[in-house]
């Protein structure tokens, strides 16, 4: 059996996380019992939501171990198969972490899924037609529910999951409106990505300056916000928010490091009579099917032609998910291992 | 025609406000028009909201014009009529504003409804059996929408829709638990309104230390919140909210005098995936009659008996609306008039 490399979590980062967090290690790959399956990891999605993971605090999901492999969505060729279902060459998608190679129990519910690679390339099964896309998704759909005219606005529009939304939103009929880092991002963001306009909020100092911008990209205000980053971009969107206007909580990013991060208006809540929700993908299985059905149509057909920033090697991904937390990343941001 | 005393807004709050923003006038009352109802006023209501309309900001209502009778909700007696539907000695509820005579229009939609006082006092016509428990109603069924056995919590407990939310939870088979301000009001509420436990904030010092308090009261957390006061409290019910739980901001007291009021935490709705709801009840006309129907029926069988606080004469109203956004009535704050 093949000799396998692992990222694990070494210590938990105090404020900011850091490369010394991590350690590489390489790990022996063990025979396969009876149902389970090897799996050479291709490509390694990194993502946001992992930086909650490392600390050690109360959260929806349960801490990273320290000394065990990070957790991670990952695409890959299945090698070796001792599960009926699955035959060495299958593309698979799974969360086998960042390492490698994984050894997969092929019975275990939503743990191995085969995927077809005719229309839809490898690597967009961690990205528009996977978790990320089933995200946005979720909050436009089901949280958001936008009527045809509605202006919808979702932050860091250039990434995985923004970039699924505004082509949801613009199948729906919706004026989409982008916040993003950086003019290169928003310039992406409305010519690639089809967006109707794209704030950026570098140049601006505070929420009420930003939310300057913001009005005049949303004319007629903003019926639904999807919420990726909070803080600053989130006091300003409020600002603009028409009555019964609906927002779906999915990130906090700039709070990820501990900081406090408060909301500055929360009255704005019951003045404009706002719905703000929470809500975490996997705990709505049951959308997945309709939802991945949407997003591999809309790439298939090239309306959703989401870009990818791929780092190259496991050694890399340390430095290129801290890149993501300050959004360097253009993109959904992969790992190649392969 | 009777002399008619008014209390007008005369100047607008620079942070709080004060007895010299009203004026007390005297007019004449105009002789009847076909179609309208003179009616004389016995009970004036006072409410939290008003103090939102006394500002000349954004928010979902107009400002209460300068120089004009302050907004209000009022039950009294028709004395004349030249409208078909009403006739001298109708007790009726309408929004007759702080004045011991209006001069309605009949027929204007939600004007002037006849009321049935055989089981319902007058009064409670401006409380448990009106607007303060529709707003109760709305927020416990459709937003809180809770189910037998979860934990419930309301702050202003003791007030006019704190009371009538106890009752109606109560009637769902939750296990309820107010937040007021002084040990009075918590025995009040515990005893004489029968929550399973109420929390004083007064001696807290801060949102984590009304945390502990809320955590022994509510020692399987908090499934929906009912929000009238903002600020401290909402910091320290955010922290015990279970997962998929929902609040329905009725009211932030606390921020209606200007001074920034934010939310500590806003990444506990990420985290804990909560539905935060604002709304007015005003907005949702369509649930009175249901609701009116289960309050009417609570308050005649004895199940709810709410207290009131009664101020004598049209020129106590300013004071005892001061004192009402200080927390000083125990149970709905009215006005006698006659």
């Amino acid at each position: 059996m093949p000799a396998n490399q692992q990222i694990v979590l070494d210590n938990r980062p105090q404020g900011e996380a850091t490369e010394s967090n991590f350690r590489l290690v390489t790990a022996d790959t063990p025979p396969l019992a009876d149902g389970q399956v090897l799996v050479r990891h291709h490509y390694l999605s990194l993502d946001p939501y992992m930086r909650g993971r490392m600390n050690d605090s109360k959260s929806y999901a349960q801490p990273q171990p320290l000394g065990e492999v990070m957790i991670g969505g990952t695409v890959g060729e299945v090698v070796e198969s001792r599960h009926p279902k699955f035959a060495a060459g299958d593309k698979v998608v799974g969360m086998g972490g960042w390492q490698q190679y994984a050894v997969v129990d092929g019975s275990a519910p939503g743990a191995l899924r085969k995927v077809d690679t005719t229309h839809v390339p490898l690597s967009h099964y961690l990205g528009a037609v996977g978790m990320p896309g089933v995200t946005a998704w979720y909050g436009l759909v089901k949280i958001i529910a936008p009527q045809k005219g509605d202006t919808v606005v979702v932050s860091a529009a250039a990434g995985a999951v923004g970039s699924a939304f505004g082509a949801l939103a613009k199948a729906r009929g919706c004026r989409v409106v982008g916040i993003a880092g950086g003019t290169d991002k928003c310039r992406y963001v409305v010519e690639e990505l089809g967006f109707d306009a794209c704030v950026d909020y570098k140049p601006h100092k505070d929420a009420r300056d930003l939310s300057r911008a913001l009005r005049d990209a949303c004319p007629s205000g903003i019926d639904g916000y999807f919420e990726n980053v909070g803080g600053m971009v989130l006091d300003a969107v409020l600002l603009r928010m028409n009555a019964f206007g609906r927002i779906a909580v999915c990130g906090m990013i700039a709070g990820y490091d501990g900081q406090p991060l408060p909301l500055a208006n929360p009255a704005l809540i019951l003045v404009q009579r706002l719905k703000v929700e929470g809500f975490i993908v996997s705990e709505h299985m049951e959308v997945w099917p309709e939802a991945l059905n949407e997003l591999g149509g809309l790439v298939g057909s090239g309306k959703l032609r989401p870009r990818e920033s791929v780092a190259q090697g496991l050694e890399a991904a340390p430095a290129a998910f801290l890149g993501l937390l300050k959004g360097r990343n253009f993109g959904k941001q992969l790992v190649k291992l392969v």
